[in-house]
């Protein structure tokens, strides 16, 4: 018997992966979640039907959601993450050496308790010392913290369900104040392919906030279009003028310092959306 | 009813997108040639299985296949396309007002009498005064050619079935003789998540033979991973110097003179590959 899990990214394309189990299956008090095992991808995290992070090709996601605010911000010791309950962004703050503090807000406990069993080599970091984990609302957080965090990263799922509150122009607003006055957030912002419409919204929204609003790209296999974007709002610090001496030595598989620059040139019809 | 093409890119993964109809199928002397239109794609390509152009996306091969070596080149007069019958890139060459002859060899006449009448967007340039059309094979117009080209770019299918000798060193070798003695070259040279030998090979080989070598990247959403490569080799020019002057207006939906150099940072796994 062959097993297949196909996914449609849209109503009219999606994807297919030969699959050796299911690992997990459960309706958590938020999602449908599933653990699945793939041939190609390695064991593969899946959230309402949607592919969340895979053993594969995690490192494009998590890297590049962590290291370009990090380098832009010339002293990041007190970082939130909302969402991103499978640890993996959190691994990668943690190799910032002026990290003092990594707080993970995410509203389902059983992603967490999943990706650690399942998927130690993302989740493993959790367990860190510097890092608190809080099984909580991330908008809720936001809303309460007020000039806290350097760094605050938003790792959410797609913007229906429980994340849609985090593409709202509102929640921004409660990053901008829960940010210290030369603060930095990313968030991701799905793919400029089949949804161009969010991309400018969401970057609209931002740029009436922060003084600072950018966008980048980077290449993930196993989400919808393999491009995907992330959006940058902040306050003082620059991402495209990081001085040299700031790039410290850093153990990756995706981002290196030319990237930095280099994924924000934009092809010319994902410029287009955010003019 | 619904009717789903997918095609296995790997042998544990693949694409499917919804399709209205299948407007065309046949055996040609070469390979299985399918014209489908698909819901998300619009009209798409395809060869011995595998997706090789969409109307909703083609721009993106076609532009960066072209506009990366033609700008690199400081004056493109003579230009040839080997393989490419759907045509695309031939209509990216002539945008280039130095270009005052573009030949295109293409060994399977089916694959541009289909595109003509289907691809009509990307196929129409194919009659244009500047162009030569050849049937034929482009491995032997290489090897007879000599000091001709000022640019020379392979458009092929994947390195199985008529096009895997276009992937083979000794075709370098030709490319270099068919060259001026300031020629470029450029291939596709597929995707570093599934195909990291052929990538490495490539790299190799051409170096041996070009005093320049380099790799670049574009997002592709219907090719396998979405990320795909493109390997140049040049005699005298490098890709990386191209003064600002060089660059004039063009109308393009994915080049961009910014991205003409950031397409060449790698992800450090890519990069990996080629050093």
């Amino acid at each position: 018997m062959e097993l297949w899990y196909t996914e449609k990214q849209t109503e009219r394309f999606g994807i297919t992966a030969k699959i050796k189990e299911t690992l997990h299956t459960e309706q958590t008090e938020f999602q449908k979640l599933d653990m699945i095992d793939t041939e190609e991808f390695g064991k593969m995290l899946v959230l309402d039907g949607m592919v969340m992070t895979t053993e594969v090709d995690e490192f494009v996601y998590h890297e590049m959601v962590a290291h370009v605010p990090l380098f832009t911000h010339p002293h990041p010791k007190n970082v939130l993450v909302v969402g991103g309950g499978d640890g993996g962004v959190i691994r990668e703050v943690l190799k910032h050496p002026s990290v003092e503090k990594a707080t993970l807000v995410e509203i389902d406990g059983k992603v967490i308790e999943y990706s650690k069993k399942y998927l130690p080599t993302i989740a493993g970091a959790l367990d860190d010392a510097r890092v608190d984990v809080q099984v909580d609302d991330g908008f809720m957080h936001i809303a309460k913290a007020e000039n806290e965090y350097d760094v605050i990263m938003v790792d959410s799922t797609e913007p229906v369900g429980p994340a849609a509150k985090l593409f709202e122009k509102g929640f921004y607003e409660g990053i901008s104040k829960a940010l210290k006055e030369d603060g930095i957030f990313v968030a991701q912002t799905d793919n400029p392919w089949f949804h161009k419409e969010l991309i400018s919204k969401v970057h609209s929204d931002v740029k009436e906030i922060f003084p600072i609003t950018r966008l980048y790209t980077a290449n993930i296999p196993t989400y919808p279009s393999g491009l995907w974007t992330f959006t940058i709002g902040s306050k003082k610090h620059d991402p495209l003028q990081v001085e040299e001496s700031r790039f410290h030595e850093i153990e990756t598989k995706y981002y290196t310092k030319e990237l930095h620059k280099a994924c924000f040139a934009l092809p010319k019809f994902v410029a287009d959306l955010v003019k």
